[in-house]
């Protein structure tokens, strides 16, 4: 006794997904033909339009249906200014500080040699492009504190470094209202190791 | 800042898939349209296909492209045994002991009044229909033996009781290869108070 054929390619189709094994995939394909064939419906439609509309800002890299995003078109935000972060939704974490006004470049990746990705799935030619166009004076590195957002940044330093660009990299240490009686050691001897001058 | 419409659209639509949160959704959009987009069209045509192809075996309720199931049409099933299992992965599992040859009734559901889903949601008057069609006289409740199981088993053995048909339950009790001191007590129990005497 099989599943009958369609049933089977929807469910070998959802393991496409990150994070979705055979038991989940075959749940989320009788909840979407049993349960909701509705959604299942706008689903497809979904994928479709978003593969038919979503292209990349021609200048930041990120996710954009027109040749470039918001951000970059906004005249408003300072040009010399460029902050390098892995993915769109750590764009918009920064962005909903409202403490940054610079503009950004987002790698859509890391470097992350347990999935299969080295530098060279990385658009290092296009940042270098962006990065060294005559605009921008500071890049911020703002990729994450995991080891494949350490390693990011270590690349990013080498393609950027002598070019005649500050280079920075947000801080670590201390979460605000953070004590130093609950924090790992790690970042405890960061924050340490980092610790800046008192201005009067 | 805001995500294009087109992604925002994909994020929403993936939260029906069961299990999906809002970071998750965010995960697999992000994948879908950067890392696999060959595998977000195969998704879609899957979806459109299993959507115009599945329908519900007429005899028995499991998803079938015919108008009956494999199972159901065999001629070398026995007739008069009819198992109720919840879902056609419950089918599958006990198709996979050889050690059943009657047919099946699929019930595509459950009761579960936390997910709002009750009596009313079950195909009681297609199962009453096909449980007393005259060929039937067994009927095997093996709905799981979890609250939600328990509470259909109950509404399925109000539904066929005094209807001249033997109604049976898969057994509880210790599992092959078990052990006294490793298993719960409520398993225990069980198997204690459902001992069989045993044959010379």
């Amino acid at each position: 006794m099989k599943n009958p054929p369609s049933l089977d390619s929807l469910i070998t189709a959802l393991r496409v997904l990150p994070g979705v094994g055979p038991k989940s995939a075959q749940r989320m394909a009788y909840h979407l033909m049993q349960r909701d064939t509705a959604g299942a419906d706008r689903l497809a439609r979904a994928i479709d339009h978003a593969r038919s509309h979503l292209k990349h800002c021609a200048r930041c890299n990120t996710f954009s249906e027109s040749e470039l995003c918001g951000v970059c078109a906004d005249p408003q935000r300072r040009q010399d200014l460029l902050c390098i972060v892995e993915m769109p939704a750590d764009e918009m974490m920064i962005e909903q500080t409202r403490s940054y006004d610079g503009l950004y470049f987002v790698l859509m990746g890391r470097v992350s040699p347990l999935d299969g990705l080295t530098a060279r799935d990385l658009p290092l030619e296009q940042l270098a492009r962006r990065a060294l166009d005559g605009t921008v004076s500071e890049v911020v590195l703002a990729t994450n504190f995991t080891a494949e957002g350490e390693a990011t940044a270590h690349v990013l330093h080498t393609l950027l470094k002598d070019r005649g660009l500050t280079l920075t990299r947000i801080a670590r240490g201390l979460p605000v209202g953070g004590e130093l009686e609950y924090v790992d050691p790690g970042t405890l001897a960061q924050a340490l190791y980092e610790r800046r001058g008192i201005k009067d």
